[in-house]
């Protein structure tokens, strides 16, 4: 069903507003259940993983790109001018989709769920940081990812994007207790790994991995909470030249500590081809 | 020398109109010698690391955070809103400055240096890439880095940010011969491994390093040209999970890479404490 859109304050837009309003966007989109996905890739891949359609948003232009998955969604054709301007910023090919949520698993039925390896993020900020990570974690053998209460949400429009869908990929879940949330990572069997910068922390390439590890990343600002940092059955650091910490470097950022931690525990258990 | 500001089209303030816009930044920057620094402690490494100032543009709270360093540079004070209207965004702790570039290196001299160890980044377009690989190599043992012709620009704005100041640390130089850029390499003695997701080359694990090595790592879109695949003394890969693949994840974000093929270098070297 197409539906002609002239005026960027149209109420039938209202799903898509000021897609780079942060704080808007959190409540809008918890309270309606949705998220926004962005270019025709995405939008396939979001489609293809099963999240039902309540609206496309996009030009003349791209609409034919698109048109063999809309079913009967409702599409809302507009000029490039209005779609940028309902976005806040130019957007990529043309298209925004407006997606259903789909239930999470909860924490226990994830770790269930016979995964050997997940990665645990406590309060990450940065939504390209929260994707980025779950990109590397597709490509390096991690298979579940359990992020703090707090932590950014890897729906969010930047971290589908930098994700390259791989959000729609993983698994995933939300802890509703933080203070209690490594116990049930024990209880299912996890050898829990806190990575801090900290060079006192054991070498990360001398770890002997258990059969099930989880790593524990912290956010970009403050790391990990002491909390959990002293309730993981081990600190682990990787290793930075001493030249780094003369020039005020004094920890890695989180994406590339958490490529590094998957890349290690891939070559310690063999699992290369 | 204080000058208040009531007006975001000031002529004055010139050198920080639309920071967004990259477009406009390059030629303008450019043309100058400029970049501009934001917020209190990046604005310290630049003036730390020599680069001398043009100006600064703060508001009245944040002015005293940095009256120390100003020494007789023109600073413009002015209000919040004027700020981040002039700017096209909320500034970072209330203080940018514009700074003169310093010259850089010529390649040779760089690569003379007796540095170990140097990345080459080949029309990586993304700046916030570009700030976080500076910041894992100054962490992870790198001694310099070189850019391609059009490689994005580590004094950027977002670059400077990312980076937490690893750009004014670690050396760097730009290729003006893109097309002999690897026989200087070579000259100078430097082994070069191209990275590639390609998981037919050789496995970055089992590389058994020379004295000297340069990472060649390729841009986000299309990766490393085949030139430079070609003319590399070795096409070195970091392995990924099968189900990556599946899953529709075909390489690491250059970031990750970055990450995982220095770690690996100082691995192989023993270089760790
Ligand atoms: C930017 S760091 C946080 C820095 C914070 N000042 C601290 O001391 O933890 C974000 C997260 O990346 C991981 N990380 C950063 N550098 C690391 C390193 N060298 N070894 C292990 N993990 C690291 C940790 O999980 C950390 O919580
Ligand atoms: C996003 S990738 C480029 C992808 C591009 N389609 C290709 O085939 O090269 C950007 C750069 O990161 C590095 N890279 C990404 N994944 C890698 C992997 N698994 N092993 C080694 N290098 C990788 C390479 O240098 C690559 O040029």
């Amino acid at each position: 069903m197409l539906e002609h859109v002239t005026d960027a304050d149209d109420p039938r837009l209202s799903d898509y507003t000021r897609l780079r309003d942060v704080e808007l966007r959190k409540s809008l989109e918890a309270e309606r259940g949705l998220f926004v996905a962005e270019g025709e890739k995405v939008i396939r891949r979001a489609i293809g993983t099963g999240h039902p359609i309540r609206s496309i948003l996009t030009t003349r232009r791209w609409l034919a790109s698109l048109e063999d998955v809309l079913g009967d969604a409702t599409v809302y054709v507009a000029s490039d001018e209005i779609l940028s301007g309902v976005a806040g910023f130019q957007v990529h090919r043309g298209a925004l989709a407006s997606m259903e949520r789909l239930p999470l698993p909860s924490v226990e039925s994830l770790l269930k769920g016979g995964g050997r390896r997940v990665l645990v993020l406590e309060d990450l900020v940065d939504h390209a940081n929260v994707g980025a990570i779950f990109r590397s974690a597709a490509a390096l053998g991690v298979n579940g990812i359990i992020l703090s209460p707090r932590c950014a949400d890897p729906l969010y429009r930047r971290s589908v994007k930098v994700s390259m869908g791989a959000v729609f990929s993983i698994p995933y879940a939300r802890m509703d207790d933080w203070f209690e949330g490594l116990t049930r990572l024990r209880e299912a069997g996890f050898q829990t790994l806190a990575l801090t910068p900290d060079q006192h922390a054991t070498p990360m390439d001398t770890i002997m991995p258990a059969e099930r590890v989880a790593l524990l990343l912290g956010s970009e600002g403050d790391g990990l909470s002491s909390r959990w940092l002293e309730e993981a059955d081990e600190t682990v650091c990787i290793p930075m030249s001493a030249e780094a910490m003369a020039a005020g470097v004094d920890s890695l950022n989180v994406v590339a500590a958490a490529a590094i931690a998957c890349h290690e525990l891939m070559r310690s258990a063999n699992e290369f081809p």
